[in-house]
């Protein structure tokens, strides 16, 4: 009689980039624990009856302990419930996934996970250019902007993120992203380096704007904006939209 | 008079994978031009009547020409059709869009990008595990294994490859994978760093096996399999499934 948990990619926020396996198993959820950033219109595919648990946190909001998050989904995993866990973007890119998958295996319950549009794909389609190109910009990564403090992490790998021949995507970057420029910049990396701001991916309130890596740090430090955003520099950053 | 082109993502492989979105496109498509690898289920989406128009290419077998593509592209939309030019995994990673875009916008031909889920996401979802996690793995990275000759390119950045706290997945990697594994060892990455091969994700044929940098190397010199794989390596390839 015990339940089993499905990690639900949500993907960036428009509800028709979820994928059909997410809306099937949305669908099927006896209770569906969800982040704020993956709420509304998503939500809408859970069936009449299912429980809806708002678990999820904000850059700079308080938010329920990770443990409580694990701790709800074991529970009603035992009480032989589908759960969907929602989780924004793809679970599988700082999703946080293991600390739950990790409490799931302890307590011997079942899961899969189902992968989903990661926000910088979206990010780079809604601006019109792709993440990669051949000869220049071969490789592409993912980093987040602050580590558990909030801060910038401080054993960066700066080698590869003041590549030019490379994309970076910074999740949650905005409030670290003057102190990342300045040492993109003392490594080498030219402040002409096209950067593309994106707010609110895929959402209405979506907003793009490109800058350069010299030009950037200026205007997020006069602008007080709480809005999620990536940003994503490099040689393809300058095209398109 | 003029048409529009959808490049949409096909996602990597499971039609369940496919977004709300691309099913809409494809849907409502007047022509349809798809890789050989996502074929079949996906395309029953497309309305009767539309063209279906095989352009893909596999590695290692002969294919259309590129700029032949392109030009097909433009010859649909100029004909006033909708038009969906399908991409296997996300469009933006590794797809060589801008080959595509580019021409479109040379012909005064408006066009979008439907985001989708790549490869690296489903394969790390289908092994258990997230593709980053706090303080070990905070940086996740994508490259291909092939240039444009079909070796491995010759300006690797193997300070970003060589991070023992990164997740690196190498997408069409199986061939040349030996000779990136000894740049690796000699940059000073552990030969027992974790590595997953994943093949044919996603789909019913889909092979998951655990080795390490120092072993898959000398698996894959025995094995003479043209499956669509990739290689996952880095601190999170250990767990899971």
């Amino acid at each position: 009689m015990t339940g089993f948990v499905s990690f639900v990619s949500a993907g960036p926020g428009d509800p028709e980039l979820l994928t059909l396996k997410a809306v099937a198993r949305l669908s099927a959820a006896d209770a569906v624990l969800f982040d704020d950033l993956a709420a509304g219109p998503i939500l809408a595919h859970a069936r009449a009856g299912a429980d809806l648990v708002a678990v999820g946190k904000r850059a700079g909001r308080p938010s329920p302990k990770q443990d409580h998050v694990s701790r709800l989904l074991v529970d009603y995993a035992r009480s032989g419930a589908r759960v969907v866990r929602l989780k924004s973007g793809d679970a599988g890119i700082f999703g946080r996934l293991e600390e739950e998958t990790l409490a799931l295996s302890a307590a011997g319950i079942g899961y899969e996970i189902i992968p989903g549009v990661t926000s910088a794909s979206a990010a780079a389609a809604a601006a019109g250019i792709p993440l990669t190109r051949r000869l220049t910009a071969r490789r592409v990564q993912f980093i987040t902007g602050a580590d558990t403090s909030g801060g910038l992490p401080d054993d960066l790998n700066l080698a590869a993120l003041a590549d030019p021949q490379a994309t970076t995507v910074v999740y949650m970057g905005k409030r670290t992203f003057a102190a990342l420029a300045a040492l993109l910049l003392a490594h080498g990396l030219p402040p002409e380096t096209p950067v593309l701001l994106a707010e609110s991916v895929s959402t209405p309130a979506q907003h793009l704007e490109r800058f350069t890596l010299g030009t950037l740090a200026a205007h997020l430090a006069g602008a007080e904006s709480h809005s999620p955003a990536l940003i994503l520099y490099g040689p393809l950053a300058t095209g398109g939209w």
